[in-house]
């Protein structure tokens, strides 16, 4: 929480805003491509801005509760530190997939990338406090 | 946490009814317009119920973090307060949409205001203590 | 947090990593059904894996509030306890939801009966603060 934890609160909030933002891209895509709800298919272009706002909330569902049990263990800046590479790696994402399915590889493995060791980490700490 | 945050762990647990109602809901439509899993589409009135649950899960996402980092600087009160209104605004939503996708938007616009509300009162609340 | 709350960390850590294997099956479905990115139809196989995935996340959102507010009220290990049934549940779901859509019932009530559980506690923990 902002009091003890205020850079990993930053970041959440930043992963936050970027997932509310694909949400903001599938509304314009909509327009933009004629693809009328409850409709999500159709048209290609639209279904890349889709999937794009799927795939960020499946990432945003793992990061969060990786980052804060981290967070607990090792302390705000710690976790902010590794975290911040999550919303890095997410805007890198957006922006090449919605280019190209191809394209979508490194972004996507930066945003693996924090969840992972935060994953690890929160494990370790966890596994530190048990035996 | 209850002890300390009784109201917004309530209104956090009124937005977690009401998501997993709108998975009852798909479930209920699936045997009503014999769409069965693993398909989503084929009919309209499906569809439209499919996408409720869909668009409750990605708000809730947002929901949830911004209203417990501003429940951190502001305190339970404020923070369920404000909260309180995306229950009430998901459920005019899950209704209308369910009803007609073109009816959809007062109910999403009253369950984003509060998501925007604690999202910038977040901000501020980290800011004024980074600062 | 892990220094109060290791064990429901743990179970935490399970359920997010549970998540993200029905996202890598996903990935690894893609390829053997060669359905492409952005479609998510085409081939049942692989739109059962894509199910599953979506649903564990549907579940997953619903779960970790629910455990965090009863572990709030009544402790580590009694969240713990309960909740460790949801991942448990996850794999019997994911295993055999892959097989056939119709043998997914016992894994998924499997599921939501800890949350459920779970919900309900949280529910009596602040009625009994606010009382």
């Amino acid at each position: 929480m902002p009091y003890s934890f205020p850079w990993t609160g930053l970041v959440t909030l930043a992963a936050v805003i970027i997932y509310g933002w694909t949400g903001i891209r599938v509304a314009q895509a909509r327009a933009r491509y004629d693809v009328k709800a409850p409709a999500t298919t159709g048209n290609p272009d639209f279904e890349r801005t889709f999937r794009v706002q799927a795939n960020t909330g499946e990432q945003i569902i793992q990061f969060l509760p990786c980052l804060w049990l981290f967070a607990a263990s090792f302390g705000d800046l710690w976790a902010a530190a590794i975290g911040v590479i999550w919303p890095v790696g997410r805007i890198i994402y957006i922006l090449s997939y919605s280019k190209a399915a191809e394209k979508r590889g490194p972004g996507f493995g930066l945003t693996m990338l924090p969840t992972l060791i935060l994953a690890i980490g929160a494990l370790v700490g966890i596994a530190q406090r048990l035996i």
